[in-house]
């Protein structure tokens, strides 16, 4: 870390921070040139935490060099992790495809879609159970009535099942029936949840906060590694920016830097984050070209019927026109669909 | 709401969509204009969730017209609602500061912190036991023993408490405590928390998430209103954008705004969302002039010292200065600190 | 345009806004429903700047429906538009790569560059004589000296050469030498600049500003149109957003809804976007399997010694590697690089 | 500057760092800890343009700890500037407040904005008479017509004029009306205008760009200051955020933030920011709690009828409110308006 004094700090406030530094173990380098003193402190990172550097007096900022994440860095394990959901195996050359409607609706809905992805090549079928939704008056999932078809769906077509947890007290619950826990945008941050998730052993999908930098992503997923539970994935869903068109602005730069920054398998889910399904093919075909492990994508037999999302499922026909394509542009990279 | 048809839909695509509305109980008015087909639609806003209207052929767009949020807005009740807290009122002239640590450390600290705010004017004393922190490794509070060293404190200065709540396990727990409940602004869309808040009786003081628009955080309002609790703090504590510099950026205009759609009062949060204590008061002074009901602010006896966001905490001395200021303008609007 | 009253308008107030758009020759529908007076207006909708509806008494808002650009829409002209660059042409299956360093340095610097992508495949050179930069103490390029090494570098490799114009005084000396005029990410909405520009005949490379929504975008676009440029081609190059870790982000769903909105070409520049070389390869990528139909690259003969952009500079190697899968990739489309 | 070096970067690059910093005239530190390499530069930091250092092998990333910019900079000159137009002082203890339409329109609609906005205490009259707009078929402005109305109307009233320069080549024409120029929000970094208006000698209102950060928009003023031209007043008129309900968010911690780190004056155009008059007010209120040396208002005799932003324009009569309760923020902070 690097401590900045401004241009006018006294010697005594110099003095005070290396004090605290040393005193807490950091080795100092001192830098004074003409207009600014500069203080580099090597040491234990987590003990950054227990410092309140910034706040003492003559202290122009503080300039972190290192990480602030460790378990889920690139530099704790240099290859790729990977992360198996029984016998699949996430983060190596078979680019999985998660599949399904936005909501878990009725068993005949659930059953049709997953037949008709499983025949097109997914190999896990996504349904929430329970929904967070922006509004009150809006349909809430079918909880664990909806847990139970999935589990049924899974029964019939082999597929693997991802479902949401919204809740630290739902979490066994869930964790009864999926295979993947998915931790959804907007509870990225719950750290209270990501606590519990940590003491399962179930694979989880880390989605992207959709005001979350990549370096809060990593720590969040840095709580589910610290906690106990390996088995993360990450998953890229689309930023809030100011583009009002799509519902968000999909960042696949953020594939190639998790993955340079960290060792984790990253996904991406381009339904959600464009919100209009015309879109969400040539998302799709260019979230693998970015080099992406693994794809969510929404599909629904009848999506004008949606409760939720419709306007972004694929129909099971462009669903499986879309696979075809994605298998030829995963075998330019030497991977396959 | 008004559906607008693509430039080339067909009539029988016109036709289902007329259909489905009056399915829905739709009064339908049908303007056919040169370049484009436009349906207005009239009746209950809350079916619209049910629909996937923009999922039809020959749809390109739905516009809605109404706020999707009824219990919090200005048109469900014209008057400002006043929230109690005790014998405080929140949402009259007086403006209330609520001031603290942002963490309960030790009994020394928070009883000190609590005499000299209170001395200076404040109300109510702010602290948290609970910690939602972006890293593992940091501080995560004392827990049930900072909250009784809040009612402790209470007990010996008469300021109310607020606290903040961050899993629906310990609602209940933090309730038996706090005068008011704090949902931080990285729950604002944690609905589960929302739903179990919602049927606690005691005021809540709802934070904007960072990158929430000023409708969704009215959206998060509606959750706690529709589950039974009415006694609902708006609070704008910045917003996430490109600008580095400061923490977060302070969005003032959402205090006007939001009091011209909603009824219920509005306080702000500097400190949070500026991170560099040297520019609270300007940006204390500035959320009283533009409306703001309260003052949410950091307050130390050795902001050096803290275990977490000392950088923007006034110490005590700053924060009597700022009291001083903070009523001259207040008067200016007719009210009082 | 639907033009939405206030809940308590009065009549009065309707009238006055049902006068004001008949007499500008709009035709009228009126929906009078229980909670809102919602008017909808069809007609010729370059009228709409000169009204100021919502300053009217009663108004709470109007949302328009139809585009506010003509020229650019798809709607005007529904087959893609082919912007021809002599025997190139720009919007067929042929990808075009425009690569070159980010500035004119000097003579060696832009041949050996020259010919080092003429032989990888490029068809256009790149390169800034004119440089629009953060800091007046930056290097502001060589002027019309470095046009001239353009111009012989293009006679040397028969690549065309693509250049930044910046200042109106100076279209039509770059227009002497240039076979494309770029306008940079910053002056997307200069527009005296986009004025001037209309009035040549040289193909136009528009980039996205970094912060502009594709409508505004477009809106660029419509300025060169309307002033009699026909030829002009979109370019994303990244736009601004709290995500600190790269220069901007890209935003790769821009080039479908760019495309679906409009007929003209679309390109991507992912060097600017990103910042950092070492994503470059796969944001390429991506750019294609997303449906764009050219590239923007930076190259480089020895990125550590460039006087601009370095960082984000490939090697001539590295540049050889990337086109030969960017060819691969553009074949699962049905195209070439 | 803090060159870090990659945690596996080998001894020759390391060395090839030195030596290129030392080659440059920088004093060196270096840092060896056990997981970087930290190199500490210190010398001239202009030179620092012209280095490309994170593009050499084994650089992870350069961390500037000084500011890009000099003459702006509180460091260069630590008491306030005062920017002198005519008989009027910028930055001293009267709060300057420019009012007026945003168009000139015709001369009856200037001269009795003028003479309303003087009576209610403004002291210059803004109107602009170029007009940059986002579509090619709105008012474009008056042109040299509206600089000599504006001209009569500072000859009958005694105001100062405020109006936009959008061209290099008109910079001249609008300096033989103007008493202040203006550099519009778009226009913050388009670097030719402002080196052209950097060799007038009249004082500028930079506005700051809608995504430009407070160190770029210092940086424009550099630009201004460098080239010649010290009567410089920065504008803050609100930056594009994702929240959809006004134009744009104004920010106005931007105000205390830019006068901690330069010494110009600070002004701010809330108007332009909001986009709805109801909200103008109070926020001009909190500019002028938050520190603001001036206010620049929109103010039309009739805004329905306006060409440009009806919406965002105060009545005279409101202006008259405004002023009046402006005076009374003011006189607490010791100010008078």
């Amino acid at each position: 870390m690097i401590v900045v004094m401004h241009s006018g700090a006294e010697k005594n406030e110099i003095d005070e921070v290396l004090e605290r530094l040393q005193g807490l173990g950091f080795q100092i380098h001192l830098s004074q040139g003409v207009e600014r003193t500069i203080i580099g402190a090597i040491g234990d990172k987590t003990r950054l935490n227990e410092t309140a550097l910034e706040a003492m007096p003559g202290v122009e900022k503080v300039v972190p060099i290192l990480q602030p994440y460790k378990l889920v860095s690139r530099e704790f394990k240099d290859h790729n992790s990977v992360v198996r959901v029984g016998e699949l195996e996430m983060g190596r050359e078979k680019i999985h495809v998660m599949a399904g409607p936005c909501a878990v609706e009725s068993k005949e809905q659930l059953m049709e879609t997953a037949k008709q992805v499983a025949r097109a090549g997914a190999t896990v079928l996504r349904g929430g159970a329970f929904k967070p939704r922006t509004s009150p008056y809006a349909f809430q999932g079918l909880e664990e009535e909806g847990l139970k078809m999935l589990a049924e769906a899974r029964e019939s077509t082999g597929l693997k099942i991802i479902t949401e947890v919204v809740d630290p007290r739902t979490v066994e619950l869930v964790s009864r029936y999926a295979d993947i826990l998915q931790i959804g945008a907007r509870n990225m941050q719950n750290f209270f949840l990501l606590k519990e998730v940590a003491q399962s052993e179930k694979p989880v999908v880390l989605k992207r906060g959709p005001s979350a930098t990549v370096e809060e992503w990593l720590m969040a997923a840095e709580y589910l590694m610290s906690g106990g539970n390996y088995n993360v994935i990450l998953c890229e869903r689309g930023i809030r920016t100011f583009e009002p068109y799509l519902r968000n602005t999909l960042d696949l730069s953020a594939v190639p830097v998790a993955k340079h920054l960290s060792h984790l398998p990253v996904i991406v889910d381009p339904s959600h984050a464009i919100g209009k399904w015309r879109f969400v093919k040539p998302m799709a075909m260019a979230a693998v070209a970015a080099g992406a492990d693994g794809l969510l994508i929404e599909v629904h037999p009848n999506p004008a019927q949606a409760l939720c999302d419709g306007p972004q499922s694929l129909t099971p026909d462009n669903f499986m026109d879309l696979m075809s394509e994605l298998g030829r542009v995963a075998s330019v990279l030497g991977r396959v669909v």
